[in-house]
């Protein structure tokens, strides 16, 4: 007989090892399914600074703590991809993409959020030759070159401090007419002396023959299209919650967040909660997803402990 | 001139100090004001293994890398303690117990949690002569020694741990019917071999000539009064929050926790803020309550762009 877990975890990110921490030591029969671990923190091209008590710290090293503490609990782990979720008769299904099958009482989504397309003509085709979502992952293959971070926020700003050691020179193209990015990474930004900040700046396209080798922008101040020659392109305009699995068990607000009770993280299906990045809980930063991820944990297990 | 803060602090436990890393990062010229760090991770009698990254932590260690980080950064601190907030054409008003006055346009509060008393007679007579609030500040002085914890909840038994490594012989004493403790630290205590549970007990009095000496209960199954000769007695059955210095400004639950809405800490009053185990967000956890001061810092941060 196929065995049942009290919980079945979906994602490998800061909500996600919380909530195995929290259920590994609440004695609650845990599987935790994720194709890697550390979720967006993974993408982080700066170091974090802000996970308290951890000082300054890279991504990698952050990952690698949150992994040792989850493999001392006692907890499976799965590397794989969620394909479906269903819920049959109290019990919930997981389906991955290579068709094996879990069964859990109840269920955490923690699944974070992928990187949101440009959507310009251009975009497809040099995927991996010249645009990339990754600074962390990409970016030192651009040393000495001249490259746009698109996205004035602050994971923008942070892509450009964390290029500007290695590339030549850097544009930073924002929409919007106003900069989103915290002062103190603009601060450290401008210091480089590398960046060139553009706003109301619009991508219209982005241009090349076997790489890229130019992006066209409309100043929209003027309306005019502007041209750009430059060698590489990051993305770097928010995220995407990754919900595609669990459409029909949750509901969404107007970002297709899945909304959840912010006191439990529950969402509208009994023994179904989400956690971080992937829910509609505001400021998404690496400590505010981990309390989540715990709050879902607890939540799980007083909710087995009615049944 | 006297100057004015963005962001007053008052309290130094977890969401105090993540709330202070997080406002000075984003340059808000920011006070905390706190008797000393860590709130009750101090009185934490075991260690802590469910902050994420950390693994197996003392409360003392998780203080000094919390007050490791929060140093970094550019604030500043007030060792004191807060005797009233009042709100006044916009500005808050911070007045210590020694008479020092503070102003500023938002205030986080994160005062945390006392101690909630036994309220029986004997209990204010041996404070400190055999009744204790703080395992880790006062266990050791019982080595040898038989002892009660009053309270089967979490924080009982990992009292009960604690102590077990030095004293003789320890009773749990709960007042209802069931064990609220997760199954993982029921396990260790039971393994002691030194710990007797006693459910259904309702603690009468503490007797003793100059220090404690005995405690009666009632077996509220029999209806019978008992005694159990011992020398020290601590109180574990929960917290209360700490919000004497404000009660005109917000609102309190059941449980005497400032409401606040969860998804972003915001009370009653605009500009005031509350975090952590003062405030009515359930489970309280040192993860969860960082998460909250995060959040609160960067509420506040968006409150005060829109003056």
């Amino acid at each position: 007989m196929k065995q049942i877990y009290d919980l079945i975890i979906v994602g490998g990110g800061p909500a996600g090892m919380t909530a195995g921490i929290y259920s590994a030591r609440q004695r609650l029969k845990t599987l935790l399914i994720a194709k890697a671990s550390g979720g967006q923190m993974s993408r982080k091209a700066v170091n974090i600074e802000n996970y308290p008590g951890l000082g300054n710290i890279s991504g990698f090293d952050l990952i690698r703590k949150f992994e040792s503490h989850l493999k001392e609990q006692k907890i499976d782990i799965e590397k794989n991809t969620v394909r479906k979720i269903k819920k049959d008769k109290g019990l919930f299904s997981i389906l991955t993409s290579d068709k094996k099958q879990f069964q859990s009482k109840t269920v955490i989504i923690a699944s974070g959020a992928d990187p949101r397309p440009l959507e310009v003509p251009g975009e497809k085709e040099f995927i991996g030759r010249g645009i990339s979502y990754c600074v962390s992952c990409d970016g030192p293959l651009f040393a000495g070159k001249t490259v746009a971070v698109i996205g004035g926020g602050n994971a923008g700003f942070e892509a450009a401090l964390s290029l500007s050691s290695y590339v030549k020179k850097i544009y930073i193209l924002e929409a919007g007419a106003k900069i989103g990015a915290h002062q103190d990474i603009q601060e450290k930004v401008e210091k480089t002396g590398k960046v060139e900040v553009i706003t109301e700046a619009g991508l219209k396209k982005v241009e090349g023959k076997d790489f890229v080798e130019s992006a066209v922008y409309q100043d929209k101040k003027t309306k005019k299209d502007k041209t750009i020659q430059l060698q590489g392109i990051f993305v770097e305009i928010g995220s995407q919650p990754a919900t595609s699995f669990v459409k029909d068990l949750v509901s969404f607000n107007e970002k297709d967040e899945i909304i959840v009770d912010p006191k439990t993280n529950q969402t509208k299906t009994p023994g179904l909660f989400a956690a971080g990045d992937v829910d509609n809980v505001p400021y998404k930063q690496i400590v505010i997803a981990c309390g989540e991820g715990a709050k879902a944990a607890i939540s799980a297990s007083i909710y087995l402990q009615k049944l």
